[in-house]
């Protein structure tokens, strides 16, 4: 079979190799914190940025990537469907990524009618399942697109229109169908156009209502089917919507706490989307984590200068090694690291794919190399001990678990008098963490 | 008793009056929807931005509001609080406003120890005591301050030290004392050092449980007690500290739910708190409103293109008038509208006082009457309906009902069809809200 | 001739009009302050977003603005081209609006080549140029489209082939000698491209010196040929480049001054890029008036929120009273106020164009009553005047002359003693504008 | 004499020390690209937040840095004054720091009247000059300030009174012959009330006039004493003021270019005030360093997050391996990179300020062995010139000189045909750059 790729199977040639067509850092089978590279980073390689979505087309300019194994397939759409399919698992043996995700309009040709699309869905299912079976690649989740078809453009689940709710009620099904044949691990629900352009329009609770509808009726027939896929909430503040629903990691808790459906949920976190929320990268993974809701990363990343969603490749070793010091933390994802990057519109080589997830697989495997070191080494951990030491003690440990009243904490700091100022130190904890990253000149 | 302020008491002349010392929309005996206009805009004067304060300090610079009733008592700090009172009231009996709002440490001096600081609060207590039943004027709400003394620079109820905790939690009973002695009808917590400068130094899973405990403490003190006044959280994202664990309303939402907190508070809402959080200024009223959360409004505005919180008087009729209309749809406010608003530092003259509070209270009367004569007309609300009709009928109301499946969804999409495009109309509504705004050339 | 729009020629019913296929404020020949107000507004449409552009689309979405009027010739491009030329005119004609604004490509079939798109160009020209003397509709300014094409991916002027930036030179004087053919007054210069995706790969200087080199070959074409359309720069801080080089009014305008240009262009300002550069929506038509270079105006707004380009319709009166302020000040626009403006996506039926241009022609049109209202009272204008009166005597006068010395000064100052505080009264201001806005209840 | 600081003088022990008094990266003699370290980094510390400033106090809490040197010299203003002073000089030799800057007020007691506080500032002049001369340190640069005493509340050079406008004349004219006298090499203007906090109440062509006026009285001081310190204007976007006329490096500029003023100013830039100008931390030294603007840099940083000046310590090797990128591509700088920055009031504890201007002068030089690194190597340069190749060709050359028209660029454009895609390969550069920085695991 003919390539479609000039490019080799990508290799680990450690941290001097000068080679972009080789890892420096990650090295799928090295053993880091007792397990191999490869369970701690589920890399997966998303569809859409890869192999369809806008092809980067952008609001002020036409589509760039013009792609060689497209050029004789393109007037028969289930031809050039699964010619897409055979491009990606190239480049996922390739680059030795062993997930892949997708949305359910990436992989089939939409056809004329929701029919047409399911029945297209089902040969393509039926290849994917083939292609699974032949490389060992399994899927790491998928999720249905409610976003795209112009009968979405006032919501979905939160349409004004039940016949919109229901046609993605018939998208959701399908696809879980289909994520359980391919023995998904997890299955996403991203709400881009769940939320409002203009609250002139709205009645906001009435919208939510309904997405909490949506959500028990997907959890019931899960439960019905004994389906096992994990179902996972992607948070995202704005865009293409003004407000979305599901702003960020609380706002999406608040949420399935509001409607009773917390313990069927977990988040699927972007730190783009967490920054165009106005926080910082890890802050949702960090605060998900904390209450057991982090599920998975989509692990591209923002630009604190732009307002838009720009889905770069994670090139920036101090967020990878915090965002992997919390994975660590917590003992691993159930999910894992999916790729929901796009190269630049500029670049415009397929082998430009290459770079772009070998440089993204590297950064995040020398952050974890990173956070495993510093993990190890125990000094951030014991500082952090220590300015909660009092806490440990007896009225500490009576307030933690329930025991003291309000008088009685009173009675405790006037006899104890003027606390003293006792410094944060957080030019310190950031020194080592240069310490960290840059143990060398 | 010589006056403080040289202005009249401040009358009704109606809108076409030139004279900066009058209302030109605030008639506050006047019925709009069957309830006086002092009903539903239950104003209050907050005692921080108004006489205490940074007196017009920035981080760039120094105290610009020297006030002429400070001048002969700044030397005794007991006859200067009381001097403030006295001018509060004087200041509140010109305007017509009936309430006010503290904080512990804006009314009384914080003296060398908390027990001399609290000696100080039981004297000043009895002094606004008096001064309430001399006036009539009320208490909307009290609140500790948790933010000011360097003690809590790195938390009050999330400190890493145990003893700031118990500390907070001494100002915390006095004032709840306080609130009750005032008989003021709620009690505000602000945690604007409840939250982290960086991530390195932080155990934010810690901190949210002893945030939790406090308020349980609290809500434990208040039941043992007997008292009355309603709980109210105030969210803000940032500013004093980076992140802030109230975010937003749905971030204390969420915490409150996760903490089993929901019941025994509602929000008290900051439309200038809200925009530092990305959203527009309506949204977190509007969403709390939704969830039955909404208790009261800081009725201040941010400015879009700064970045801290200005906490602007309200000038913009547009935004009152949306304000407004969420009120009226939740038949009014348990609290009140709080100007925690500050002159800017160039407003140097206590007359700037008046023209700041009566053009803001106009404002927002303006606002009022416009969202009611909206609601009286009566047509965005059919629009609205109109919108929403199919989910009024079988279908939708079954789903609304918890009885629907997805399988049932799906095949009534399938029976339907392709759903028709529907125009979302929000340049119409845009237009009928200015119809509303600007009734004449 | 079937018409496209079912609307009528839409008339000035007056601000009681609950009709909204009729203007309540914009009453075209009426007299504001010694003109018509069709010469305060010169309106025009832009071709662009009313007729081609994404038709609705966004990252996120596909198109869903499917004009009836494309059905029956979409497959032949010159036919369709003239189509919607014709529906432009109509539009134009039945809202009374006298000018309209293009691209190269919004008008014309780009084929596949250079030679063609100018060849399908000349005969468009033709078409245009006939439709104009049919109805009396005018040209406002032209442009040439230089960031759609994939070959402007890397920049157009800056690209660093020089291969590209020729084919700019290409367009550019095509669209020249258009424009002159149909007697446009001003020719607009957008860079959207001219800028940088990451500064790793960018010799900036260089990129800068050759897109100068280009406006000076534009320049001496324009005296070369002796036409007259008037040359405007468009400043964008960034969208769908990183950075632009002329990120805002004055960045262009040290631009124009580094490059010796500052006499040969003046600027077109558009609101909603001015708040994505970080400032309030008027700032830079402020600053540009100030040093008298605002030509003309794009007088769509965006959302303070929203960090892309939304190119909302105008509908905030106290912001077109501001604009239109500054332009009584400076006594009119060279050019006009074009809406480069589009409906939203969800707003999809051809009437919404009407009710969308209706209602910003209104906002614009009552922001000018308010603005000439303010303008006649004077109150505002006095109390600048009085503000700075200093100025208006000797020594003031002797340093705006640069006649004075820092020695002199500083001894002014010291003779003068400490001087007094003098309050900025902004909230004063605040509440005489809303007077000007709300002058009834 | 009995030492301030509880800290050894500062040694370099190389990358792998773990003891955070020592330098792991700033080896002052070191040689790097034909110049010892300290000559590319030439640091200084700033008085302003070292040791007066605001102690740690913020819009929302008091002072909390204590400092023990002051304890028994706090009623003696003088006393104080050179109290510090020693602590400065001590701080400075530990660190091993030449330079220093400082704002007028921020060394002397202003004392009740200009008289008064110039009086002191000869006195404090008289024994800084000892000081330089007992240790060897010099001054960077001198500034006044016109921002923090309430009389430039609105304003200093651009005030509305002539009066307040030559009080601050007399500021700069003694902080001009006090530069001189301690032989600073550069003289800093900030104008951070130069704005307007709302337009209402500004006419802002007439305030840019009267700056303009200032800075001509200015230079000809300069030119009449014959001072030799260089001008240096300090662009800042917001804060205090809502719009600062100095937003950015090219508002800047265009306003030296629109007065005359070019040739007598160059900028000092500081990377937080660029990204509060909406722009990457580099963005304003790469602009300014284009077009030989860049005078000398204020090194701290920013939070991309907070809408405020944090002064933060630089802690970022990226960002400071792109900005030594720039100085060492021209050259080095005449100016130095100045520590504007302050230690979080967390942050208590005198040892705090060496844990952070040490672990910021490592960022700083191991930022500058980066980039030494990277240009030393040679790849990102060759990359960068094989991208422009073609300019350096006839056609481009001809262009760059002025010799080509637009119709020969156009003939040019139309022989050659449509021009390939050439990948921009951004990812390829940030590997790249990745391999610079994380060259090892």
């Amino acid at each position: 079979m003919t390539e479609f790729f000039d490019a080799p199977k990508i290799e680990y040639k450690g941290p001097t190799s000068q080679d972009p067509l080789s890892f420096r850092h990650y090295n799928a089978n090295e053993i880091i914190l007792g397990k191999p590279m490869k369970e701690w980073l589920k890399f997966s390689v998303c569809f859409w940025h890869t192999l369809t979505g806008g092809g980067g087309s952008d609001p002020f300019g036409d589509k760039t990537l013009q792609r060689p194994w497209e050029d004789d397939v393109r007037e028969d759409p289930l031809a050039l469907a699964k010619r897409r399919i055979d491009v990606l698992f190239e480049f996922l043996t390739k680059l030795g990524v062993e997930y892949y995700t997708f949305h359910d309009i990436d992989v089939a040709p939409t056809g004329n009618s929701l029919e047409e699309f399911q029945h297209n869905l089902a040969i393509i299912g039926d290849y994917l399942l083939e292609k699974q079976q032949q490389t060992g690649v399994k899927l790491l989740w998928g999720t249905q697109n409610l976003f795209t078809n112009p009968r979405y453009m006032n919501g979905a689940m939160t349409n004004p229109d039940v016949h919109v709710f229901c046609t993605a009620a018939a998208q959701i099904q399908t696809m879980m169908d289909l994520v359980h044949k391919l023995q998904g691990s997890h299955h996403v629900f991203w709400g881009g156009r769940e939320g409002y352009q203009t609250l002139l329009n709205t009645d906001l609770k009435k919208e939510c209502d309904h997405m909490a509808a949506m959500y028990r009726m997907a959890v019931a027939y899960k439960q019905k089917k004994g389906y096992t896929a994990k179902f996972l909430l992607e948070p995202k503040p704005r865009e293409p919507t003004k407000h979305q629903y599901d702003y960020d990691a609380q706002t999406a808790m608040a949420f399935l706490h509001e409607y009773g459906l917390s313990e069927h949920f977990q988040l699927n976190i972007e730190p783009n989307h967490t920054t165009l929320a106005g926080h910082s990268s890890e802050h949702d993974i960090a605060i998900a984590s904390a209450y057991n809701m982090l599920g998975s990363i989509d692990c591209n990343t923002g630009d604190p200068i732009l307002g838009w969603d720009v889905d770069l490749f994670p090139m920036n070793v101090q967020e990878t090694a915090a965002i992997m010091g919390v994975v660590i933390q917590q003992g691993g994802l159930s999910g894992g690291l999916n790729f929901d990057a796009k190269v630049r519109r500029e670049s415009v080589d397929p082998i430009d794919l290459f770079y772009a997830h070998i440089g993204s697989m590297d950064c995040y495997a020398l952050g974890l190399r990173k956070a495993a070191a510093l993990h190890e080494q125990g000094v951030l951990r014991q500082m952090l001990q220590q300015r909660y030491l009092t806490w440990s003690e007896d009225m500490g440990q009576r307030i933690e678990r329930g025991e003291a009243t309000l008088e009685e904490c009173a009675e405790y700091a006037k006899k104890k008098g003027e606390p003293k100022l006792i410094s944060g130190r957080q030019e310190l904890y950031e020194v080592i963490r240069n310490q960290n990253l840059y143990p060398t000149n």
